[in-house]
């Protein structure tokens, strides 16, 4: 009974007009063939595939979950899901970002971050089946050796085989430090992996004919923490070095969770017990090679959000155009009807307006992020690329914190336009709620994300992305200066963007006096970014709408949710600001045992 | 695997200490009883029966959910539910608060709301079935007639039966001028009601003998709208005015919802089918004699949302104590341990501390508003009286929009403390998140509660009931002026009480020049509202606090939680109060047709 389209022209509108990426692309040695027409016909065929079948199978999907069979330890999804594997497979979708060499279409990740968008408006759950096979893949593109590509990449790329991320353990998540999975090499060159991991998002399912683990454990003679793990490939059905397919390997699903949402989405305790991998990278540098898919995965994450965001806003949408009850306050707007609509009380359009601005304005942000991404990777001159790589680091905790916290919010108003009927599991809102709830804490929590922002890459890295994007920023309102259309944006944003600068200093000099102000400061830094971002973006959506040839409507659309923007969710900034500055000391100092 | 330990420790400070419970009841007639022996001994003995009877219950009741036999239409509650009302009963629960007239013990509401926090902090699903039951009583004590309460309030008194509220139906629910349900005259004064009602909370289910159904319906020649519904009683088995119960009534449960949460509490479609029932109050006067059970069920969810506040703080703190994940930023504070627990590090402290504010703020303001309601309902002269009345009705949609809104915050951040081993059902802290998201939905949404305060309480009725708080917030502050101890917290707090007045002054100017800034800022509003009414009572605490004979450690709680409160979350008015500025043009600029 949900609606879901995919908002082709605001991703269009997004990817084109404001972000020029026709003209990007062309430019960016490797992507020549990703011209839009190319671009255009993948973005219509992946909005069909999202509408047509995924989003029918969701909330049959949400009811029916993954089920174990102990015995075989083998797990089958939910009707649907794995046919719309086979079609996904079919059509080529679990190349679309690879490179050419291993089957891959080699598109830009844009592509696949607006692809990955409308299959997680659809379905996020059966979404995260291909997601995590990206990382397997960007892992094994940077740190694995040319056999374990060879063997490896192309059966992912061809949709034959998937992938996961085995990094927590019972006793650790965040503090991978702590993880005791062992590796014993083998005197062929391989290792013998034992341990548990939990929490393994697609560990074991039906959709493929092998799954690739990327695990972290520690060799024999790691040193303690984090400098000792090592990253391995350890895969269902063993692979040989020729890449041939044998048998099963010592390791098995021992149990699956029952979990808030994101219930098709099978969540594995895995066990290892000997099992045959290889090392992928130096040893002992594994985290390094992790941090390769889990940043990929940390704004894939991101998108998670943005697509429910996008889900929720338009079944909210669709209701409070339906539903009647009570008048407009200035008098009845439907007099044939025996109630107005919804949507005509105030309230109802700030939940509205504020869901469509997260919605518009995190598109935005997370496709200028992949955009920062493939320059990085594809530049031509390595300033370009580095200048890049610095945003895009930048920019990753910002989109996969704030894109999921903006998702709690605006999936909570979703339910809260539709009232009690939001509450029953029929009309599938409040599904859009429970799979949002996971994604302000995989792939690294909010507060994880924001002490990488704050701590790693404002502090350590002295704020290089921070300084690129506050230029941009500068550089925008300079050029749009005399733009009378745009000041009453132009004059707020760069009050805002001064202010972050200054903040970011004001935190500096605290956190050198007292390390916890980092972390006290931390999220409320990451949301005061993020909604600075957003001011930033929605001012060039106005500008770029403006000198775009979209209709008159979008161009007003455009405008009204900007200017709602500035006016009723900017100032959240100032109640960031003010906890911010009040420092570490009330939080720190209520001893631990007098909290109750 | 979860914990719940009443907090009978700051429950008596809050009852006695600040509030000055003992000397209040003893001068209010009627109440002379409820001293503090008695209302110790009732507050222990709940205690053992929230945490001991109904706790246990709560994460198998919510697995297991109730069951509908359609053929028999009955509804069975989950293991356990039946045997715990039985005890309820026994012990006297079911008429804590009724007169003694009817059977009852005639104790204060607030001792009503204290036992009523502690059974939703354990089983908030299970409070749903006598919560009903409360409603019923205070409509048929304000409004029925003699017969009626002779024949239906002992039975409910007695736990023998319950009561239900029967007001929505499938295209009305927040309007319910638009209900069809009706109500044909019979020539022996009795009714006979045929219509479908739905979202009927206990509408049907195996603890009782009979079910009393308030519900809303119009009388043939009823005007349209409001002004033509009337309230009748209408039980599951018929009920003479001999109180004698007779056969089944024609009606009956035709299915019941599948909910995101409060899975044990049973949600009906309730059918009507020319049952049998009784006129309550005047014909047409129904909505009147619906507010009188309505607002005493508002104050009950915003306690619903207080104990799940509650719920999830104590149970995020245990996991924050014992889970061991990193090190503190200024070097190991357990040197011992292979790390440091989450309590050491800043945000989740700023967590558990936000939790830790809502639950003992909002329990003074819920407290406080309870104890206002007993003053207006025994208090010995008419001024105090209306005044106290005035208090409770502006007081009402703060304690029910705020509490339950902070139970979306308070309940997310018990999830995210828990990181991933929140979101999987086994921990206990998803339901709460579940069991909270309906608080904000029913008995009148924060939509609702929000053009209630402003709308209602603050520009209709010229805001007495926030003079008398304001009055009495400046006569704290001028107490309190020479108090080096307080300093900190009254000056704060005055500027902020001067700004509400002012800001509500502005908002009324607006509103006169167009009705829809009432709505677009309402819910602002409320959330301003709500966090100075907090400052005042954190404020409140540590003064009284500070002049008990409390513990130094209960002391320092006080004073560091206060701290945090009004370092980190007073400030958020500073967002509301731009927003509410921003007035309704952004909200109502955009064209309906543009918004997607």
């Amino acid at each position: 009974m949900t609606v879901y389209a995919a908002p082709l022209a605001d991703i269009r509108f997004a990817l084109f007009d404001v972000l020029g990426a026709d003209a990007l692309y062309q430019r960016l040695p490797g992507f020549e063939a990703a011209g839009r027409d190319i671009v255009d016909a993948v973005l219509d065929e992946a909005a069909r595939f999202a509408e047509q079948v995924l989003a029918p199978i969701n909330q049959s999907g949400d009811q029916e979950g993954c089920t174990l069979d102990k015995a075989s330890a083998s797990v089958t999804t939910p009707k649907g899901f794995k046919e719309a594997f086979r079609q996904y497979v079919e059509g080529g979708w679990t190349g679309l970002t690879t490179p050419a060499v291993y089957g891959g279409q080699e598109l830009p990740e844009v592509v696949g971050a607006i692809v990955k968008e409308m299959i997680d408006s659809a379905n996020v759950s059966w979404g995260n089946f291909p997601m995590l096979s990206h990382g397997a893949v960007e892992a094994l593109k940077a740190h694995g050796e040319d056999w374990q590509r060879d063997a490896f990449l192309k059966p992912i790329t061809e949709g034959r085989w998937t992938g996961t991320m085995c990094l927590t353990e019972p006793h650790c998540g965040t503090d991978l430090g702590l993880l005791k999975t062992r590796a014993e090499p083998q005197p062929d060159g391989s290792y013998r992996i034992t341990g548990t991991k939990i929490f393994i998002t697609a560990g074991e399912h039906d959709l493929a004919d092998n799954i690739v683990h990327l695990v972290l454990a520690r060799l024999p003679d790691a040193p303690p923490g984090v400098k000792g793990i090592s990253l391995f490939i350890v895969p269902k059905f063993r692979v040989g070095r020729d890449g041939a397919q044998g048998e099963r390997n010592a390791l098995a699903v021992g149990s699956i969770e029952h979990k808030m949402g994101i219930k098709a989405s099978v969540t594995c305790v895995m066990n290892f017990d000997g099992a045959d991998g290889w090392l992928i990278g130096a040893p002992n540098k594994g985290l390094n090679a992790m941090f390769t898919m889990m940043n990929t995965a940390r704004l894939a994450v991101g998108v998670q959000g943005l697509g429910l965001i996008e889900r929720g806003y338009q079944n909210a949408l669709r209701y409070a155009r339906e539903r009647v009850q009570m008048r407009a306050a200035t008098g009845p707007r439907y007099p044939d009807k025996p109630a107005d609509p919804l949507i005509v009380h105030p309230d109802i359009r700030r939940m509205l307006l504020t869901q469509k601005a997260f919605a518009e304005g995190g598109r935005l942000l997370a496709l200028y992020a992949y955009t920062r991404h493939d320059i990085s990777t594809h530049g031509t001159d390595e300033d370009e690329r580095r200048r890049n790589e610095e945003l895009v680091s930048f920019l990753t905790p910002i989109v996969k914190g704030l894109l999921t916290e903006l998702a709690q919010e605006a999936t909570y108003d979703a339910i809260q336009v539709f009232g009690g009927h939001g509450y029953i599991a029929e009309t599938g809102v409040e599904q859009y709620a429970r799979d949002a709830r996971i994604t302000t804490i995989y792939e690294g929590t909010t507060q994880i994300q924001a002490n990488d922002l704050l701590g790693r890459k404002i502090l350590q890295l002295r704020g290089a992305g921070l300084k690129h994007f506050l230029e941009e920023i500068g550089g925008f309102c300079q050029q749009h200066a005399g733009d009378a259309a745009l000041a009453e944006f132009i004059a707020p944003l760069a009050i805002a963007a001064k202010e972050w600068s200054e903040l970011t200093l004001e935190i500096g000099q605290k956190a050198q006096g007292n390390p916890d102000e980092v972390g006290a400061a931390a999220v409320d830094y990451l949301f005061y970014s993020g909604y600075v971002a957003l001011a930033y973006f929605w001012a060039r959506s106005v500008a770029a709408a403006n000198a775009s040839a979209q209709p008159a409507d979008f161009k007003t659309a455009k405008l009204h949710t900007a200017r709602f923007y500035f006016a009723r969710l900017l100032p959240r900034t100032s109640a960031h600001r003010a906890a911010i500055r009040s420092g570490a000391d009330t939080l720190m100092a209520l001893p631990d045992a007098l909290f109750g």
